[in-house]
């Protein structure tokens, strides 16, 4: 063994064992989602507390350094997957050494607290409650994007840490033509005054009936089950483990089967992503996804492409009503379609249709990019939000809970988390075009239920990279084409077009 | 702070991120048993096998040396707690620091390997296949002993490990005078050629219902949900993550009600206890049973003592009849009774009777102590088996699988461990005599549903304590005497003479 080869068994038997930790967190996280009594949360967080400083401590340690001081200076020498390593590792090293220690420990506190605050002001439609602590996230996070740096435009400091590489000049041209098209489809779909009839789906379904509905469709999408399972959770989520288990939630809402059904299709989406990586990635950071918004391109691709398209339940519809049991006998296909793509502005994003649902990423970024300019102040936020609410969706919250206290994002201090939803959606759409190039029409596919070949596509372009390349990079791999707002246009306006006949 | 004050609140600040670790790795085997999917296994035991490392290298650190050379010197000068918590990580850095790290982990990766070859020798009958494993684990347990050291036996150097401060020497009368008095009694039964008829349980009870009867009986015997579940498993267990976070299993035979019944009055019993324990002494390795005997009394005590008694019953018979449904109306109590207590040797210790039970206890206790003395060998102990089996229950196993085969302890090398269970019924009829006597009639306390001054009593002078005393002592506080064997011949006559008219 030379000395660089005994150095490499070293440093990735040390990400290794930082990995192991996070193996540990993730199964912490999902056992308080899903069932962990509430006694032990408070001693739970402790123990989360400690391996969290673990790896905090062994990814800015001088260890590390030291690693990174040799084999920066040999990169060429490095196989592919190293070099990404390293380039990961120096991320993470740079982004967390360069914020004094205390700062950040100080802001940890802070948005632990203000997530609780955040909670209780919900509930209580008071944003007074929230605002100081809001104010001194704000005032955090313009410090620290003086220390971490950018070129162009302070957002761009935290837009990097979930979409790596991106910028708000990458941004802006897609979000303005996205914006302006979808302004228009929704204006023409509201101008026919036509909503379908949903009142088929408002109907009890048992939980076991939708526990076994939602364990076939994953097995539809080509979940391996070998591989991770599935629960139950207020909020669904997908977490990753390992390479050997991914897990999945949803929620089944007796009255309404479109959530547990849509919810597992798109946490189905992230699911896929994760057992497709190269396991040769395994024990490292590169086992995960390129950015937040490759990997919501592909929940969103399971839940919308797929899930709300007319080819796919023309293949699966039959199946599904028969699952849903025979009180469901006379609903028709038609109606069916029409139920899950029931468009309309609406003031909860998460409960957004997928037409309108980009208009609520568009106030949301446009609002965090002025707070974090400087051009915005915290409490001039309740008016700019019911401002933005008029223009972009024409309606208006009453109160804060359903404005400016929506979401949990701010509280936790995740500003530039919201752009990576619709980037998620123009990138999935992107994809469909590519892999109906490659693999021929893309209803064709659907109808024919190839959903095999569309996943062995997204696997060989897409999944089994991990975290090798950075979004960009990675989609003009997979598509050969630079990032485009028109894919998404075009699918929208040809689905919903004919579907609101304008 | 004095320099005293400051150097313990840095060591209990040590000893509780080893707590942390633990609490980690405890959610990682509960997991991995309740439903982890298969593919994830072998990563898994890799995280495992981190943490694992972390507390092992924490607890024989220089650091944990640095910590008992200063705080022994002084242990005058500490409270209660402080010089137990001292005085247990002694006993495990002496315990892991003795052995030489290379055989250690030698033994470590032999037993794991052992385990898997046992499996495969059970479920073939072949003991050929286990012996040079079984040979190899009993020569380097000959050799640890002498590591550790002992004064009489060198089996005391194992058994001190699960029941700490107890020798064979304090053992050995007591299962000399129970295992006389057990031939006896089961002799008299056998005469009499009395079998009660079991027929009335082996209807079909559906999981669900066998669930909530589960739910109802922890209920009844006061475990608290809000600070545990119920899962199912194949082999049923008892794991406690956090003082607040304790969980059992159990499993739900549909042929036969009473597995799920018996096995979550056991487990139940187990967790009783770790939910009984001073939350004081949480983030501590004192947040644990006393020894693996006082814990085995616990859950003996709600299994048997209460949990197959007839005044319980009495009490909640009606209950119990109602739930398991309608088909069940014929029952009696009597039935029912003497269906929760047939008695007759068999060859399978985990499915023996109260009675039967510690006959099994005897046989293997005899042998791995001879193994470990070295007066007999492992080659010789298929046939060993078979003459301690014909001379203890009567009955000889027609093959392995069901003789030296039978349980997995050996294979991972856990020889003192079998004695814990019969001293842990001992030690339950010893606390039930001293209940009786300071809070009246038993049987009228059972009758009368008075489970919670039962249970107040358990946590007043055994739970609280935690790993505070060792377990003869906490059993000399507790109950004012010395173990004796006494109670438990006393009660097993007085139960069993009337039920089958001995």
């Amino acid at each position: 063994m030379t000395a660089l080869e005994q150095r490499l068994s070293q440093f990735y038997a040390y990400v290794a064992r930082m990995q192991h930790y996070r193996e540990a967190l993730a199964l912490m996280a999902w056992d308080l989602r899903t069932g962990a009594p509430p006694k032990g949360v408070s001693a739970r967080a402790e123990a989360v507390g400690t391996l969290s400083e673990d790896v905090f401590a062994m990814a800015v340690s001088e260890r590390m350094e030291e690693f990174l001081g040799e084999l920066e200076p040999v990169r060429e020498q490095l196989d592919e997957r190293t070099r990404a390593l390293v380039r990961e590792c120096r991320r993470e090293f740079d982004r967390n050494r360069k914020i004094p220690r205390e700062r950040y420990r100080e802001f940890v506190v802070l948005t632990t607290r203000a997530e609780s605050v955040w909670e209780e002001a919900k509930a209580k439609g008071d944003f007074l409650l929230f605002r100081p602590y809001l104010e001194q996230i704000v005032t955090f996070l313009r410090e620290f994007v003086e220390y971490w740096g950018y070129e162009e435009d302070p957002y761009d400091a935290l837009l990097d840490s979930y979409e790596p590489g991106v910028r708000t000049r990458d941004i802006d041209p897609l979000f303005r033509r996205l914006r302006e098209e979808t302004v228009r489809l929704v204006g023409e779909i509201a101008g026919t005054g036509r909503r379908p009839d949903t009142s088929a789906f408002l109907r009890s379904v048992p939980p076991d009936r939708q526990r076994e509905l939602c364990r076939w469709v994953l097995d539809v999408i080509g979940f391996d089950f070998e591989g991770g399972r599935l629960d139950e959770t207020v909020h669904p989520f997908e977490i990753s483990l390992n390479p050997g288990d991914v897990r999945v939630t949803t929620r089944y809402e007796p009255g309404d089967v479109r959530t547990a059904l849509f919810s597992v299709l798109h946490e189905g989406g992230h699911a896929l992503y994760e057992q497709g990586i190269d396991p040769d990635l395994a024990g490292t950071p590169l086992w995960t996804g390129a950015s937040m918004g490759i990997h919501e391109s592909q929940s969103r691709f399971w839940e919308n492409l797929v899930g709300r398209s007319l080819p796919f339940w023309e293949r699966y519809f039959g199946e599904l009503r028969h699952r849903l049991g025979p009180e469901w006998a006379e609903l028709t296909l038609e109606q069916f379609y029409a139920g899950i793509n029931d468009v309309a502005p609406s003031l909860i994003r998460t409960e957004a249709d997928e037409v309108t649902y980009n208009l609520h990423i568009f106030l949301r970024y446009d609002l965090e990019r002025a707070l974090i300019a400087g051009s915005l102040e915290v409490r001039d936020l309740p008016e700019a939000w019911r401002e933005q609410s008029r223009a972009l969706l024409g309606v208006v919250p009453e109160g804060d809970a359903e404005g400016v206290l929506q979401d949990v994002h701010w509280a936790s201090g995740s500003f530039g988390y919201f752009p990576t939803y619709t980037l998620g959606n123009l990138y999935a759409a992107q994809l469909r075009e590519a892999i109906a190039r490659d693999l021929g029409d893309w209803d064709g596919l659907l109808r024919e239920g190839e959903l095999g070949a569309v996943l062995r596509w997204l696997r060989d372009r897409i999944h089994r990279y991990g975290k090798l390349f950075d979004p960009l990079d990675l989609l003009r791999r997979a598509t050969g084409e630079e990032p485009s707002a028109e894919p998404l246009v075009r699918y929208l306006r040809n689905k919903y077009g004919p579907l609101y006949g304008v």
